[in-house]
């Protein structure tokens, strides 16, 4: 206990004080109240997981990203990357006793030992909602469904879903000449990057890749032209119409494939629920991740201020992942919403006011004799359900009063020796600058009355 | 991709599965709602810390237990071991920035490399409701009563919360002759084994202390027999009552102490609160942190089938932890609920129903058709507020009710393309045993009618 330790937090970990926490719980409560009213069950994993579990699901630049360590017994231990690969290592763990299909949403922080920049952070929080055991197209419609039931929830506007299919990107590949796996694994990673290094940054990393030749690299650019949704759009029909010309146009092309017929499919679906103009079907979305198979999407926000921060919500289907824990493979799929991420949009547009949590009311405090009172009378107001604090230091009314104003209660009761033998509780309106007595065993009610009054 | 990795979760780590997690939610939205009610904000630390923000704060045996390692920058970061270090940190550091006192809870996981046994688990979560910035009894009484309030908002029943005080029990020792710090200190980690080795086990322990001779350890037991609460409760008048005797017999022998003063102050208070009777006034109370200054505190079920469990709540005042970090002391008090432990100890004591979490309306699936209808009516009852899940697999109405059954949905909602011919849709309660037919546009209402009503 000698020398002073500097009081910091670790670079791209971050505090949440009361101002920001609150509207974070606030978002929080209203995310899992949306996932639970689209039928899903909430569940949790540990933040450490044994190593061997997390590595190889993320590629090599996800695995570097890892922490990473051995614990006290010698095992290899990594905090959780994300809240899928858990899922999946949860599910083929305690697949019997899961109702299944199982519908599971997770709220939790991950961490990633990422570069900290605008809206990422070490350590964030992901609400991820999937569905595993079912491979149909009203699961892939479901996840969608809930992400964009979730971002509606919150009030949040000004977003496109971006949504493609694994197998679609593989056709358009193979149609330019690419036909090796790894080789297409580089090529889905240089197309992800399409946002942040645009068209121009994608066809030189394309370059690079052996099995794709100067021919091929222009097929593919050419391909990816022709389905541009915005070109799609060019006559503000909307995304839904747009995407069904796309559909047809990469029906021309490429014949009929079970990837556009699942996409029509959910686009059908998600119509049927009015999302489909949320939509955007794009063949240049990739995602990074290695273990998509199917369906995948990411949500962007369309205001130019924030449209650089990347996706707030994405994912994909991966039904290949879960079989490498288990003794058979499970198909699934899911969404992940940054909530990080998301909130530092948010704030960066003024969308999030910073609040302070604050008791309705503020009780004061006299004297040794009259302080069981004060207590006494926060905790009527508690238990009727309204939230008190009681002035902990005590000394002159006018200071008293000060402090409770200062902390933003609306109500300040007094309680003084003087009132307690009349029986009664002096209490201050602050808002509506009016001042009323109620007796002692009365002062919840009083409020709760007043609270409620419309004309106030 | 290759070799299958085996699931498995760490030793002393937990998956919560769908049928824990939801009372488990529960709990925490309750816990969060009354720390609200007793007018205390929510805020966040990170996971990770630097490591000399945690190292000697929790003894010896504490810093083994901590999960350390170099992250990728080479710093020395830790796991949080609890709340309250962290919070100390976050004081020292952003003190402009806070509203002072500040009132603040923080709930989040906490991780001890322990040694896992019933109800202790090395990644478990902590509730913590802390004052920074206040040195009295009024500070202390607040803690104590949200902590109370917390417990009886969670419908736990027999336990008993025990009052100590730091001084007094240095009093204590040294009154038996016991005054060098160090040795002091170690003599309240022999006392904070009471309740596990029992008091013969404490007397051994107290007869390794160098500074304590044999008449010096029996004057220590000696004073702990004559103040043993359930000796001063015989009669059975409760332990308002007891304290109070207690309190009589201390001042007898110690003369007046600042201690005592404060414990009788804290006590009025709580009498004040109408929650004297959940309080024992226990000079055993030693905590085995160092850094406690003031009032500590442990609360314990009483069921002998859980009362080995350890204390299900604890804390103190620690004045000196805060200036560790900042520039100057600034005086504390908190308190920490397990609710992993206390969760434990209630399902052992089967108080906690296992509850499967399950969407209200199960809506069924028939083809390709029909299938935009059933997301249609499945999105018009979430948007109502009811929890709705579609069938992912469609095929014969009589599985599709099987599994709406086996998931415990109430409702069961028929789309098929006959119905949507005529405009409806078919509502089995499967509760009541009842069909009945509603427009389509009116399914959230024809439910929610129903679920409302009183007859049912």
């Amino acid at each position: 206990m000698a020398a002073k330790i500097t009081a910091r937090t670790l670079k791209g970990f971050r505090d949440h004080l009361p101002a920001d926490m609150i509207p974070r719980r606030q978002m929080l409560q209203t995310i899992e109240q949306a996932f639970a009213e689209h039928g899903f069950m909430p569940l949790d994993t540990p933040a450490l997981e044994y190593a061997e579990i997390l590595t190889g699901k993320y590629g090599d630049e996800g695995d570097k990203l890892l922490y990473r360590f051995a614990d006290h017994g010698g095992r290899q231990v990594a905090l959780r990357y994300d809240l899928t690969v858990p899922l999946a290592r949860l599910v083929a763990q305690h697949g019997g006793r899961l109702p299944m299909p199982l519908r599971r949403y997770h709220v939790g922080s991950v961490w990633r030992a990422d570069k900290p920049q605008r809206g990422r952070f070490r350590e964030f929080m992901q609400c991820d909602v999937d569905i595993a055991g079912s491979a149909t197209a009203m699961a892939d419609a479901e996840i969608l469904i809930a992400g964009l039931g979730v971002l509606r929830a919150l009030g949040v506007q000004g977003f496109a879903l971006h949504l493609n299919h694994r197998e679609l990107l593989r056709a358009l590949l193979q149609a330019a000449g690419l036909a090796d796996e790894a080789q297409q694994a580089h090529a889905l990673r240089a197309i992800d990057k399409w946002d942040k290094v645009g068209a121009e940054g994608v066809r030189a990393e394309l370059g690079r890749i052996d099995g794709l030749d100067e021919r091929g690299v222009q097929a593919l650019m050419g391909s990816f032209s022709l389905t541009d949704p915005a070109e799609a759009d060019m006559d503000g029909a909307g995304p839904a119409v747009a995407s069904q010309r796309l559909l047809g146009q990469l029906r021309s092309s490429l014949g009929d494939l079970p990837a556009l017929d699942r996409l029509a499919e959910v686009l059908a679906l998600l119509d049927g629920a009015g999302l489909a103009d949320l939509v955007v079907l794009d063949p240049t979305i990739a995602r990074g991740l290695d273990y998509y198979t199917g369906v995948i999407f990411e949500t962007r926000l369309t205001d130019p201020r924030v449209a650089s921060m990347g996706a707030v919500m994405s994912g994909g289907r991966y039904d290949g992942l879960i079989g490498m824990f288990g003794k058979q493979p499970v198909p699934a799929v899911g969404i992940s919403l940054g909530l990080d991420r998301l909130l530092a949009a948010l704030r960066e547009l003024d969308l999030v006011a910073a609040e302070q949590a604050v008791a309705t009311v503020y009780v004061t405090l006299f004297d040794a004799q009259s302080a069981p009172t004060s207590v006494a009378v926060a905790g009527q107001l508690r238990t009727a359900g309204i939230s008190a604090e009681i002035d902990l230091q005590g000394g002159k009314l006018g200071k008293q009063f000060k402090r409770g104003h200062k902390r933003g209660s609306r109500y300040v009761v007094v309680v003084g020796p003087d009132d307690i033998a009349r029986g009664v509780a002096v209490i201050k309106d602050l808002r509506a600058g009016e001042q009323f007595e109620a007796p002692l065993d009365g002062v919840a009610a009083a409020i709760s009355d007043r609270t409620e009054a419309p004309a106030l």
